[in-house]
């Protein structure tokens, strides 16, 4: 005969997915020894068998149920439906993943008419049984029989009103009587079955209650969002009742094994004398703190810490425990993993090391790299924030905090940051041109653009609090303002961004900035020590080199060169290029930008001294680089000699219906490939001057970008080798410089073997590009339609954030595939948004790459995930 | 010992890799009794050893040849260098596949100082022998020892206007002496080796030349263009001379079997008495027609004639032939098979057949189906072409030939046609506002965009003739004018476009229509029994549905619902429909739309009866619908009580950055399921209606765009489905639909298992877009680099005209595997453009897709090129 109910006796938190989450670690805490009141679980195999046989309690369950309940007859010395002295108990429902959509509990189950009489007899309490009594009609009538709680709220506060008292507590046992008698009426109006008064029919009644919870459509709803499967059926506990509630001597509550919020090890929770758990959550008496109990009850509050610290030492880990003291005999009913701020993860992590409760890698699993996030950047101070002040709640882009004046041109804002204010800078959505102004800028707001939009992958890379598409706001660039409804807001006023929740709230909130704390330092430390992955940074500038490096970075695994042409000075020079009317005019415009892209290497070379720096050539088509406004073009005209009308025509020329998927990446150093030599040349010679100078190797990686065809890539390279010889035999020095390409169109991933093949050196996966491709969609375009996907559950995950693994992650894996068949020591990367991204570096690890490279800010996290990844791995997790 | 030298004797047609083309059809003639001078052939396999050896005729290889050059002494009882009767032979390269770039002949090898004389003698014809020895003089300099042959040509002017004579027939004995001597003189002092005198170091040096040449520039960088490999070397033919030069007696000549250009069963051909080959190429003296040679030699015109009856009937196909006729002998010197018109391959074919010479299936090879593309559309009168007059070159994006008066607004060309005018709409790009002028336009001409930019997509769909991407050209829209530098060309004024060639020519040029011969419907009637994929059209009005009916097609692949928005009368309840502020607004826009789709939808079915019909739910973006002008944006304000300053609101919210990753497709499915809905509603209830009225079934097929989630297709499939119940259940009738996607995301390849699971009826590759999107190449903007890229050898093909095998492909593959995994009886078509060209037709043959959709124009072609994938896979082609 299979076992179809388990004691707790017999079960262990091995056996979770048999006895649930609850239903196992109860057995668990009574394996060790800790006071659980006595109880038995039905497995989660009879609940599927419940359902095969068309919802029925089939015959052999019946029978080992009830076997398991005159076993707890026999271990309490009390029976069901005794009238002198009633076995009461309640009934739990435990998934083996909690679900907070289902059934929870019924509590003092075994109490009727009779048995009433014979607790509060017993107890001496008679308004202790009265009042359990109501409760058990209560919850029956609500979970069981689905008699919504408002009709019995209503009767409950119908009845103070009656008798003009405010508390439950002030209810007399008569008034406790009335409300039983109106709380049978309202069962008796609302459902055709009524009130069990048998014991075993209201376990029975419970326990099917539970089972079909299961199919609820709440829970139903959240297996689907939460992509549980639908066929594993819930557990059941049935668990002698245990009453905090019995007077002066008894007494419930919660606690943490140590603090949630600072980590701190100690104790954390509070408790109510004479009371049921429900009344702790209710918050109608203000409970008293853990360390109380000490007074109240010293020898109970001795025996609490020695269960904390054999708990803890048991499941290593900060625990959340439920406890009830019943006349001086304390009692647990739950324990799990205490959920704990990111400080507070940190804290415990590594007090559990030094304490030699767990090891390092156990200390990595114990930190939630994505929740460390909110450590890397300033934030509010809580009290602070007034949510009445509210504006919009947008895209959180890029997180952090800030508090500033409006600006909504980008010179304007640079010049208001050099004058000291703290700025924040609105746009309807920003472009290359106005990155000065998002430099100068504490906060980004825009009004449109989703979580890859300009906006906020800029202000990601430079670790700037950004909120997006904040569709709600109309932005009037122009007349420096912009609206939401009737409210203008004006260029100076003050508001405040929250790029953790995309909050945007008027006027100003105190931020205070972020400090590693010593336990990070240690955790990333440990991190470093176990993790496989290389972590690289995309950083374009001396200054972004610098915070990688401060946040440990080994390498830059992209640098942008687009950026470096939107300077001020610089751009004249680039607009010239892009407007020569031929070859030679081109060359002598490159010419002129030769010195400032070679300053730009040799600035950030310096800082990377030895360090691997991979450069992506030109990526962008040019028009981006071109004027929009009409003064703009004017100046334009006139500094290259020409007519605006001119000017007009070539950016017409140049403008693209999909600029996406247009002229673009290595499609310009086929179109162009004098403006590759000239960034190779700056390149080369930069790295040459800055090892000849110091003592160190520049190593420099040149990446070809956007190749979806092997003769790209073949052909590009070879201008890159014969320009870099050219520029070494001039100036008679040598450079260990590599060639490479970034697969982000999908084509390549399948022509991997050819390209890889052509003495390539590395790969680096674009998958910012390849997600767009691999879906179609245009990350500038998709906000609106991806919000409206998550919202109907089409996609689970924006797969800008977290990997596709199913499309583009079978993309990734047959360039990885056919790239090492070609060349087994191929250099394989990921440089894309998801390089910062914990589940997606988890599937880096998996498929083997060298290294994943992010945005400086992200480097700790991309650490901590790298590690995590690797023990998980080891773990078989 | 290995044979590196082999008797034409010893060869047949079957030893074409080992004998190189002409080698291999050398020995055949030989083989089947045809007169060939004597001779043998170096293999390629002895060429390849030459190579590895350091290029050294290497002593192995000279003991063959000289083995050879005994024993064709002794066939021909003349020996080489023999003062009295010299042997004098050819040495032709041969490689495996007929390569243009590479050194061809040199003829009279065997002749020098003192066996001139000999042959002079012999002959009794010192000129002849003299002009010999001149001429190999000239070759060997040119061909062996690389001096340029203008050398010679200048010695030879001189010489004529020294001795005042103009033709080289004129030249005496002590002249040609005179030009032996200077070109003796002229290959001493430019060649450190010189001419040698021995017959033998001529012949080693023949061959050595030969081997060489495989490595040429030209004939590497040929090889590169035509990806043939660098491994295969090159065979070489050493055969006793003939000569057609000896007197009156004697001719050369070349011959087509049949007649070349009208495939009439009649030898076409011509010939010249006493010369030498090279006279026919250069055109110096008019040649005689072959049958002039019944009147001079009867005799040799009888054996001629029998010749090529064996030599046809051996082949089996219309042959390219050269001879020799020698004092009286006729001598074959080439056979291949000949070029020829589309028109003649399809006369010869099916004569071939009646002849009992080949089957149907061989037939079927016989013709290339994109020739015949030429047969299917109107073409220019040749000789009222005159090329003087063309204006530009451009893009041929759609086949044909149009001449008329030019127009740039749509309005004013439907007005134009109207009056019976014939019209050739001009425009920068065309966009779906102007499919009527483009429908009134008997050739479209654009200055921008490429192969499968709207305007060719739309031509081709059209069968219209159109030029694209005429950069050259500025077009005014506005002022009504294009112009090219300094020319401007008026709305009015007349031009021609070819859309075979991509000219554009000013004035007028006669046209011929289109008309299938019985021939080539008796081709199309043999390509329909033999072929296994189905046939279907792209057509979304009554009007193409019937041209794909006259054309072939069993049923429609592809009906674009976009289209049928666009008409005058219903396009301003599009637009109310898009500017619609909420879901009540829209829908009561949408009930409007509800009749006029039902209409399109009832005129097609009928039409179509109980084929199949796939229609396309809606699928661009709405701004494409949206107006550009200002006065349309202010009509359209007008309609819809509003401002034209909300109206471009709108306009600027729904405008994307990139369209064709923006908000279209299911994605528009699933923001506003009502316009899906009322789509459904058009096609359920028209397709029930339709029924009811007539003895057939209509079969719609909805197809549900741009999935590329399993998620978006179950959604809109649950909603069609449900939709087309309501229709049902309240007209209480039955239709027979089914619902399917469109793949043509690359990411709807990786899931397709799970979409096809969802109880998917059918899948339809768009491989236009998923060509866009596997490549990252807009069809918009790649016109400019892609036909870039095919200059710099980077592509070969255009991936929009021929699929892609080796990344599309793949996709596609992965697609077919995993949609059939899940449902092996999945139905798979193809409707993008590829569906008509043939090499991606036989891709989705041996894909084993069900069928092929494309335009009503390209249905013959389709047709034929399914039959021959089917005939090249029995016979392992």
């Amino acid at each position: 005969m299979k076992n179809l109910v388990y004691d707790f006796d017999e079960g262990s938190r091995g056996m979770k997915d048999l006895l649930g989450g609850k239903g196992a670690n109860l057995s668990e805490m009574k394996r060790i020894g800790l006071p659980v009141p006595p109880g038995f679980v039905i497995t989660t195999e009879a609940c599927l068998e419940y359902f095969e046989k068309d919802n029925q309690i089939f015959a052999e369950l019946e029978e080992q149920i009830i076997d398991h309940l005159q076993d707890l007859e026999e271990k309490t010395g009390k029976t069901l439906g005794d009238p002198k002295d009633p076995l009461l108990v309640s009934i739990r429902s435990g998934a083996v993943v909690s679900m907070p959509g289902m059934m929870d509990t019924v509590l003092n189950i075994g109490l009727n008419d009779e048995t009433v009489e014979g607790l509060g007899k017993k107890t001496d309490n008679m308004r202790f049984a009265l009042d359990s009594y109501r409760r058990l009609l209560q919850m029956f009538g609500d979970v069981v029989l689905s008699i919504s709680s408002h009709k019995f709220d209503r009767a409950l506060e119908d009845l103070k009103n009656n008798y003009d008292i405010e508390k439950d507590t002030e209810m007399s046992e008569d008034m406790l009587k009335d409300l039983i008698e109106d709380y049978k009426d309202i069962i008796a109006k609302n459902s055709s079955q009524g009130f069990p008064q048998d014991p075993r029919e209201q376990i029975m009644e419970g326990i099917r209650a539970v089972f079909d919870s299961w199919n609820n459509e709440r829970a139903i709803s959240y297996r689907k969002i939460n992509n549980l499967p639908d066929d594993l059926g819930t557990a059941v506990n049935i668990q002698t009742m245990v009453f905090g509630n019995t007077g002066e001597n008894s007494a419930t509550g919660v606690a943490f094994t140590r603090n949630p919020s600072t980590g701190e090890d100690k104790v954390y929770g509070e408790f109510l004398v004479n009371a049921q758990g429900e009344d702790v959550v209710a918050g109608i008496r203000t409970p008293h703190d853990i360390k109380e109990l000490d007074d109240i009850m010293p020898d109970v509050y001795e025996e609490f810490m020695e269960i904390v610290d054999k708990i803890e030492h048991h499941y290593k880990d900060m625990q959340d425990i439920e406890f009830t003291i019943e006349e001086g005999e304390i009692y647990l009913l739950q324990t799990r993993t205490g959920k704990r701020t990111a400080k507070a993860s940190v804290k415990i992590a590594t007090d559990l090391v030094s304490e030699g409760i767990i090891d390092e890698e156990e200390a990595l699993l114990r930190v939630e790299p994505e929740q460390l996030e909110q450590l890397l950047h300033p934030s509010f101070d809580e009290k602070d924030i007034d949510e009445e002040k509210i504006i919009t709640t947008a895209l959180a882009a890029s997180p952090g905090a800030a508090t500033g004046k409006i600006y909504f041109d980008p010179q304007e804002a640079k010049k208001a940051k050099e004058k000291g204010e703290k700025v924040i800078m609105v746009r309807g959505e920003t472009s290359p041109e106005d990155i000065e102004g998002m430099n100068a800028a504490d906060g980004i707001l825009t009004s449109r653009g989703g979580m890859t939009s300009h906006a906020a992958v800029v202000a990601r890379g430079m670790g700037k609090c950004c909120v997006a598409g904040a569709g709600e706001l109309v932005v009037e660039e122009e007349s420096r303002r912009f609206w939401k409804d009737d409210e203008i807001y004006e260029q100076g006023e003050i508001i405040s961004l929250n790029g953790n929740t995309g909050k945007v709230y008027e006027g100003e909130i105190r931020t205070s900035a972020a400090q590693l704390s010593e336990e990070f330092n240690q955790i990333l430390e440990w991190a470093d020590e176990v993790r496989k992955l290389g972590i690289m940074a995309n950083a374009d500038t001396p200054e972004d080199s610098q915070t990688a490096l401060e946040f440990g970075a080994e390498g830059i695994g992209l640098c942008r060169t687009e950026h470096m042409f939107f300077d001020e000075e610089r751009i004249s020079v680039v607009r010239e290029m892009i407007l020569a009317g031929n070859r030679v005019e081109r060359k002598k415009a490159l010419e002129k930008l030769l010195p400032y892209q070679k300053e730009d290497f040799t600035n950030i070379f310096k800082k990377m001294k030895d360090r691997k720096v991979v450069i992506r050539l030109l990526d962008p088509p040019l028009h981006e680089f071109l004027p929009e406004k009409d003064e703009e073009i004017e100046k334009v005209a006139e500094n290259l000699e020409t007519t605006p009308e001119k000017v007009r025509d070539t950016i017409a020329e140049l403008d693209e219906v999909n600029p996406m998927l247009g002229h673009r990446g290595c499609r310009l150093g086929i179109s162009y490939p004098e403006i590759y030599e000239m960034q190779v040349k700056a390149i080369i010679s930069a790295a040459a001057e800055v090892s000849s100078e110091n003592s160190y190797e520049v190593r420099p990686q040149i990446m070809i970008p956007l190749v979806g065809i092997s003769e790209e890539f073949s052909k590009l390279k070879e201008l890159t080798e014969e320009t870099a010889e050219e520029v070494l035999d001039n100036q008679n020095s040598e450079v260990n410089f590599e060639v490479g390409t970034m697969i982000e169109v999908p084509r390549a991933a399948f022509r991997a073997d050819k390209i890889a093949s052509n003495a390539e050196d590395f790969f680096s996966f674009g998958t910012n590009d390849l997600t767009q491709m691999t879906y179609g969609f245009s990350r500038d375009d998709a906000g609106k339609f991806l919000r409206e996907y998550q919202e109907k559950e089409i996609i689970k995950r924006d797969p800008f954030t977290t990997i596709d693994k199913e499309g583009v992650g079978e993309i990734v894996k047959i360039a990885i595939e056919k790239g090492r068949q070609a060349d087994s020591s191929l250099e394989i990367g990921i440089c894309g948004e998801h390089g910062g991204n914990p589940p997606s570096i988890k599937f880096c690890h998996e498929e083997e790459m060298n290294y994943v490279s992010c945005s400086p800010f992200r480097l700790p996290i991309a650490r901590i995930a790298a590690a995590r990844a690797e023990v998980k791995e080891n773990k078989n997790i």
